[in-house]
This record gives C-alpha cells, sequence and structure tokens, in this order.
C-alpha cells in the first residue's frame, strides 16, 4: 500500500508544511520506502519530481521540502510496493496529455487481475504497476466518451470517473488523486481525507513531527487552501474523511457540492 | 535561440561535468535565461527536472549539478523565448508516451508558420512553442507511419524521423534531440556537435567554466559516452559537427554508422 496528499488552492501556495509530515512517512514514521514522487502545477505546465529513494532520506525531498515552489494544483505519492519492482518507472504519480492538458495520477491500493486492454488504444502503462494500467484505462475512458477537442465541465468529468472508478474498483481498494490543474479529484475506496483551511486561520502541529505552523503568518484572508490526505497530517484540526465510494472533484480550495 | 545537450552512453553515467558548463550558458556566460530542463532515462522511467528560471541562478540546477544521477540517456535544454512566453508549459524537453515507452524531446532553432493540425490525433501540445507541436507531429507520424504495438528497428525508426524531420524543417531551423531510453536521435540543422569519449581516457577543460576532470579518473575501461551539444563544451578536444541535415541515431555511446 501507499500514501497519498494533494493540494487544492484558489491562490499557487507552497506545500513545505503537509510535505514535511507526508515525507516522514516514508522511512522515518512510517513503512513507505519504495520511492515517491510530487507534481506540481503551474498554470497548465507541470513539474514532477520522482525518486525511487525513501522521501525521508531522499536530496530530492530535502530541496522540495525547503524549495517554496507554488502551486494551485498539487499530487504527492509515497510508495510501499506491491506490484511493480522498486524503479522510476513504477513510482507515481504518472504523467499524460488529454485535450491538450496534462493530466497527472497517483493511486493508493492494489487491484486483483486487472489487465485491460491498453495497447491499441492512446494510452499505454510504461512500467509494470497496476497502477498505471487504471490511469491508462481512465484516460482511454474519457477520451472514447468525450470524443471532442474540448474538455467537459467538472461535473461531466465526474460523473465519468465516478463510473469508470466504480468499475475498476471491482478489482481491488482504489483511491487516487488525479488532476488537470484546473480540477482536482479525489476518490476514496478506504481511506482518504480532507480539510480546507481558510479564515479565520489557525496553528496547525504535525501528525509525524514536532513541528507547527500559524497560518494566519502566511496567508491572505481570501486564500483557501484544501489538503487531502490518506491520514490526517495534523492533529490539532478536524480532518473529513471521504466516503467510500465517492469521487470529490475540488476546485479552487474546496469541494463541489 | 536555445542550447541542447544531450547524453548517450554504454552504462548509465552522470552529467555533472558536462552540465556545470552547460548550465553557464543560461545567463552567465551566454544569454539563455527563459527556463531550462533535463531529462534522465533510468532504465524505461524517466524523471525530469523543468524550471523557468534561468539555469545559471537556478536552485533546481544546482540540485542537478551536485547529486550525479546516473543515465545512460539525457537531454537537456537552455532556452531563450522566441514562440511562447517564459512558463513552465514552454519549458523544454518535452514528454510523451509511445508504444509503452517515454519519448523526450527538446528543439533548438524557430519554426514559421507551422502549426500542423494536431487535434484530432494522439498527440496535442500543452503551452504554445513551435517545438511542442513539432514533437507531437513527429509522434503523430511515426505512430502513423508503425500502428503496431511494437517500436520498430534503429534504422527504420532513423529513416522514418529523417523524413519527417526534413518536411518540418522547411519551416525554419530544425536541431533537435530525440531519446526514448534506448535510442538518442540528434538532428542538425545549423549547429549540433558531438565527441566519443572511450578509453584511452584524458583530461578535459570546460569552456564556460575553469573546471577540468581527469576521465581516468571516473571512468572503467569499457566505458563509451557520447556528449552531443550545440556547441562544444571543452575547448581541448576534438568534436565532430553533424552535418546540417543529417539526423544521426546513438546508441551504446556512439553513432550508428
Amino acid at each position: 500500500m501507499c500514501q497519498l496528499l494533494g493540494m487544492n488552492c484558489n491562490v499557487p501556495t507552497d506545500i513545505c508544511f503537509s510535505f514535511e509530515g507526508f515525507r516522514a512517512r516514508g522511512g522515518k514514521t512510517d513503512e513507505h520506502v519504495d520511492g515517491w514522487g510530487i507534481a506540481f502545477f503551474e498554470g497548465s505546465g507541470c513539474r514532477m519530481f520522482l525518486d525511487d529513494q525513501a522521501s525521508s532520506e531522499s536530496t530530492i525531498a530535502d530541496l522540495v521540502r525547503h524549495y517554496p515552489i507554488h502551486s494551485t494544483h498539487v499530487i504527492a505519492h509515497i510508495r510501499k510496493a506491491s506490484h511493480g519492482g522498486v524503479a522510476l518507472e513504477n513510482t507515481h504519480p504518472f504523467q499524460r496529455e488529454l485535450w491538450g492538458r496534462y493530466w497527472i495520477f497517483a493511486h493508493n491500493g492494489e487491484l486483483q487481475d486487472f489487465t485491460p486492454t491498453l495497447s491499441a488504444g492512446s494510452y499505454r502503462p510504461v512500467g509494470e504497476t497496476d497502477s498505471e494500467r487504471a490511469f491508462c484505462q481512465i484516460l482511454e475512458y474519457l477520451k472514447t466518451r468525450f470524443p471532442g477537442t474540448q474538455m467537459p465541465a467538472a461535473r461531466e468529468l465526474q460523473a465519468a470517473l465516478s463510473e469508470v472508478s466504480t468499475e475498476i474498483a471491482t478489482h481491488g481498494a482504489f483511491n487516487f488523486l488525479l488532476s488537470n490543474g484546473e480540477l482536482l479529484f479525489a476518490r476514496c475506496a478506504t481511506d482518504l481525507h480532507y480539510i480546507v483551511r481558510k479564515a479565520p486561520f489557525a496553528k496547525a502541529h504535525l501528525v509525524d513531527e514536532d513541528i507547527s505552523i500559524d497560518f494566519n503568518d502566511v496567508t491572505r484572508p481570501d486564500d483557501r487552501v484544501a489538503v487531502i490526505a490518506t491520514l490526517p497530517l495534523t492533529n490539532n484540526e478536524t480532518w473529513t474523511r471521504i466516503p467510500p465510494g465517492k469521487l470529490l472533484v475540488f476546485v479552487d480550495g474546496e469541494p463541489l457540492d
């Protein structure tokens, strides 16, 4: 199994605080040592850092921790290998292009006997994970269902993604985060929690490290930030568990109703 | 215009020395300050670092300079913007998937009136550069010409790429590097040079920084490394200029005859 971290904001925000707690679970406070990755959207562009080292030990994770990249959509993943060896091509998140946008995907869970026929389509996996196969299958489904050149509206996408995810989830636990830099989709199968931080801001304290932050010091009154994680990252805030089987879409720092 | 750097080796090798000279051209010894990027293949996996800052000043470039990532196929690019603003989505190299492999592309030159119809196909640009359009056009061409699920042989690919490149080059200067982690293609339109380093190894001294290396200290007798760059990176070695209009394919550290 693995753990997921996502962020969706109404203004570009850095993820340094949350990432500090999250990366500790990659070898220090938890056992997800088989690689890690993080993707930041900046406009329609996207930068990804992938590493097959444990995030708690990784030089690249040190950079991400200390270099404040400001982004409205972030997806990160720490891996405990199940399907596919420890290798860069099996490291989440994965990236592909659809409708002239990058799409980023990370998965937590394990799919059994999931071998969709993908060789004839537009998306093929490079590595050996069930996760990348699921991502390719999702994009293939979207491309076939919405064959136009424009991306459909958020609600249409949410409905379609919910449908294909439910189908894939018949093979096993299918928690995932998916974003195209404009929307962030979060599907819970077993564990996925979120919190929306907005004014009035308060202090937060990490579960995994003895580190606090007062969000009053680093925000403006109109800022709104949703953080989504497999398990809550702070121990003095109230996180909401996404109901199993539900797929939420986050826009501008909060889930659509 | 921009500058390109590529490396192709028979064993995973770090690019720290060459990158030190190359990054200086992004704002220190030359004017390519509008972003930079580098992609490293590790097996079939690929990691990319992209930045819209000048490479000579970039924190991420500091990491790449000092953190020896070992790779057999590397492509790097420093940008001086022509088509498309300074933004992450316009930063080379670009990445897509074809035949279950990642493909990485970086371009030096400027294409005029190059607006292929890409919306109906499998590859669409995300940013606004002529370069990303050319990359999508190349992949679309390969996918149509070789519709099977397997990648064709190096020679077939070389011939096809040469053909589509010549066509695209009617729009302007089309120097590029392209790799799928197994082969590295280098096309020269105006400026592209390479050197093959193999035993007996010697010392090399950078053009852009007063730094030398003795390759005897960092290699084994069977190592073979080809470095490809817009302009030679060292001033005490003999670099070969690729003839304009020619597309070479590098395998295991040297060009195929």
